[in-house]
């Protein structure tokens, strides 16, 4: 029996998706709720022998849809271990990146398709959809700015290659955002730090009762 | 592009499947048809590296669905690195046991839906589904009885616990005939083995041209 709150945070390279699952967790911790912020593999050890196959670099052989069936697998033991038990004891569960990371990465820019990477994720989830995701929208141009500028080191070729396959990562975040209405709420992250978190905390009062 | 022909065996304990892929191999290269025979992980790297998670005996909080998704994730590699290139070369491949397994063990015996498994096998195998399955059926008490018979070893109690379990895959394999009437070919194992080969080669006559 779930009684507690299920939130992911989706986004693109220096989107601040980070920063603000920081500063989400000190704005519950202020209003006293009971929470706990993941990242998969999240210290489960089954999802963490399933990540080492996946990052393994000998295994350069490794197939799209192996991969993206190891990343289902590796959901499924996180979430079982580690959402679904924080869930039950009435938790927010704050989620850096879900199912729908997948959907954008392995079913859209890498061409799997969104419908056969969700069939897989279905299968791997069994209902557990979060209920709110904060998609954190940038430029994928931007994105990498901030991070150049942040990182002091300058934009690379690999950098610039990479570029193409952002900016299809974002175009199928987009998508989902049409397919979930409901359950995936827009935040324009190219504004400064403390506006995207008012952004944020709007949402996110619809969804928690803070004193 | 497909040329070879894929043929799969399936069936439970004591059936005596890998004596018979052994004669059928015998039985090919007496009549010069190119074929390899194997058996998942099958000594690619990375489906033996995800065989290792699933058998780790440390990892006993493993959830079934983390197992079927990580079964699905060994196949798919085993299928792209070794099954599909010997296809293309027009090899027969002889796989023993393929995607009904899963089906008739974490699908039906386990629970998990044999729909459901299906999903993620779909997934992993995108379209090389076996173009024969032969079904060689045992009573599950028989199959024990011959491998105690064998083994010299007494049947103890947790091969009588055992036996539920081997009855409910028998299930599982009869459902899978009824769905697949045109690729899985029904084989009476309780017969002895001569006769069992006898069976096999009426239907693979029919598939492989031997002079």
């Amino acid at each position: 029996m779930k009684k507690g709150l299920f939130i992911s945070l989706e986004g693109g390279e220096g989107s601040g998706k980070t920063s603000q699952i920081v500063a989400i967790s000190e704005y519950l911790k202020k209003h006293n709720i009971d929470h706990i912020i993941t990242r998969e593999p999240g210290g489960i050890s089954i999802s963490e022998q399933i990540r080492e196959v996946i990052l393994n670099k000998q295994n350069t052989t490794m197939d799209g849809r192996t991969e993206a069936l190891l990343y289902a697998a590796a959901r499924r033991q996180h979430l079982v271990e580690k959402v679904i038990p924080a869930l039950n004891e009435g938790k927010v569960v704050i989620s850096d990146r879900f199912v729908d990371a997948s959907l954008a990465y392995q079913g859209y820019a890498r061409g799997l398709g969104i419908d056969e990477v969700m069939e897989i994720n279905e299968f791997a989830i069994d209902g557990y959809m979060p209920d709110l995701t904060l998609f954190l929208d940038i430029d994928p141009q931007a994105g990498l700015d901030r991070i150049a500028k942040n990182s002091q080191r300058e934009v690379n070729r690999l950098d610039l290659e990479a570029l193409d396959f952002h900016n299809k990562v974002r175009e199928g975040y987009n998508i989902l955002l049409k397919n979930y209405p409901e359950r995936i709420k827009l935040i324009d992250a190219s504004k400064n730090f403390d506006e995207v978190f008012e952004e944020i905390k709007k949402v996110l009062d619809k969804y928690i009762r803070v004193n």
